[in-house]
Parts: C-alpha cells; sequence; structure tokens
C-alpha cells in the first residue's frame, strides 16, 4: 500500500461490507428460526411504511457496488434482476456480486478519476466525473442501504452490535 | 482535482454529509413545530431499546469527523464533551464540527497514508495504518451514524429522501 487509490477506496470495502452484511443474514436466519418468525417477515420489513423494505436495501447495495465497479473499470456488470424474496436468495445475490467484484483488479479501477459517468435515473440524467461519482454518489448510497440493512434487523430484534457491521479485522 | 488523495476521501465528504445532516435536523424542528411533537421526543427517539439515541448518532458522527481530521494531521481536535440536548445545541455541535473540518487543509492530511493511529477503546486498543483507519473505520462508522439518525427521523415521520441525505450537487 502506497498512495490511496480509486480501487483500494471502492473495490474492497465493497467486499468487505457485503461479508459482513451476509455474516448479519446469517445471524438474522437463526433468529428466525429460533423465535419461529417467518423470514419472509423480515425479509420485507421496513424502518417506515414509504421506506423500502430490507430485501430492496440489499439489492441496491449490491447494485451501487457492482455498478461502480463496472462504471470505474469500463465494463459491463452482470445483470440481477432484483427477484430474490428468500434469505438464500439474498445470500446468493450478495455472493454472486462479490464473485463480479473480485474479478475486478486494480489496474482496471484506478486512474478512473476523471473518467466521465453517466447515470440515467427516473429524474433524468445524472453526471459525474470518477471520483465524485465514488465518493460523492457510491459510498453514501453504498453504506445508507448496508446501514439501513442493519437497522431493520436491529429494529426487529435481531441481537448484532456494531462488531457485526465493521466486520472482524 | 488529479488522483484520489487521503484529503478529499475525508475532510470534504465530512463536511458536506453534516451539512446534510444539519439540513435535515432544520426539517425535524419544523416538522416538530407543525405536529406539536415535543422536540426531546425526537432526539431521545431509538429504532432499538438497546441502540443509541439520535442525539447521540449526531455526537459519534461529530467525533468520528473531527477525530479523523486530527489523527491523520497529527493535531489535536476540538473538545465537545457530548452534552447536547436540543436541536439548537445539536445544531451548534455540527457547525463547530465543521468549523474545525475547515480549518484542516489538504497538505496537512494528504500522505496519511502509512500514519500510525492508535485508538484507545472500552475493549483495548485498535492499532491502524491512516489509510485502513480512514476505510475500514471511520467511513463506515460515518456513514453508519449520519444514517442511523436518518433512519430515527424517517421512522418517527419525518418526511425526508434518498436526496436529503445525499445532498444536492
Amino acid at each position: 500500500m502506497s498512495s490511496l487509490s480509486m480501487y483500494q477506496a471502492s473495490i474492497p470495502v465493497f467486499i468487505r461490507m457485503l461479508g459482513n452484511l451476509s455474516a448479519i443474514l446469517e445471524k438474522a436466519v437463526a433468529y428466525a428460526t429460533a423465535k419461529k418468525i417467518e423470514p419472509s417477515v423480515l425479509i420485507n420489513a421496513r424502518l417506515a411504511p414509504d421506506m423500502l423494505p430490507l430485501s430492496f436495501q440489499i439489492q441496491i447495495a449490491s447494485d451501487m457496488a457492482k455498478g461502480c465497479a463496472a462504471r470505474l473499470a469500463g465494463i459491463d456488470a452482470p445483470s440481477m434482476p432484483d427477484t430474490e424474496k428468500t434469505f438464500p436468495e439474498l445470500q446468493e445475490r450478495i455472493a454472486k456480486t462479490i464473485a463480479f467484484l473480485q474479478t475486478v483488479n486494480a489496474a482496471q479501477i484506478d486512474g478512473s478519476e476523471e473518467r466521465d459517468i453517466v447515470l440515467k435515473m427516473r429524474s433524468g440524467e445524472l453526471q459525474f466525473k470518477g471520483q465524485s461519482y465514488l465518493l460523492d454518489f457510491v459510498l453514501p448510497n453504498f453504506y445508507f442501504h448496508i446501514t439501513t440493512a442493519y437497522a431493520i434487523l436491529r429494529h426487529n430484534g435481531l441481537d448484532v452490535g456494531k462488531t457485526d457491521f465493521l466486520g472482524g479485522r
């Protein structure tokens, strides 16, 4: 490690946090089993009626990570059609996302600070340079959805803590 | 902007997100006033009985940002004793944190990738290099607490959305 790079600030961060999310979901399955909670209750849980449920939080975190890797590297991201409705399906979504991220190497991502990035949103186009896309859009969104997934499960009684969120060292 | 730097990945991110948090708290005050909600109800609200309330989420986000700036720059952070109990006091905490961050310049932060960082935690010492401290500890924690503050207010009926969280561009 020498100076901070676009790769270091993105791909390993995504892989680590998605791994932590996966471990939290494993605990959620054990909790649901122990408490005889129907898993779909947790998967469809929301913090507010107009917030997205757990499944969507995970899907969007996955989208942020694979979309960022693909756009910064100038390659296509694998399509994942957001059909996951069970914990095993959500775990597979995370595993496929991590597997894709692991195929992207530093040489593909580094130097992407000035790359033009265009996002097509419902509200129109968002234009970024690579560095601003990573720092001002992807990372806040990625952490937002991982944290919200964690918060939904905590709110619904899962006994996890900050160490689960941050992961081991 | 040329290549990604420790400064770019930290100080402007903190300043922007704390500004967004401040704007969300302004909306929370207007909401409490309109709905005749005692402000302390929101300030003491939690997503789970063993999660921290809104005030602590803001204090810890502040601590993460000013502690990171100080440790990477090798200077002292201003002490803030976590006594805020009202929205104006929380806004002042955020403003003082932003004011401190604005005194820290790129030359003080850049090149801190390999700086030895030691955190004294209740559970013992945590040792990092500067880059890992920023990417693996500060940013996940900072976003965790900003997102949780947002989620507490959303869960309590505040009408804000992702645009408030991400801020204008």
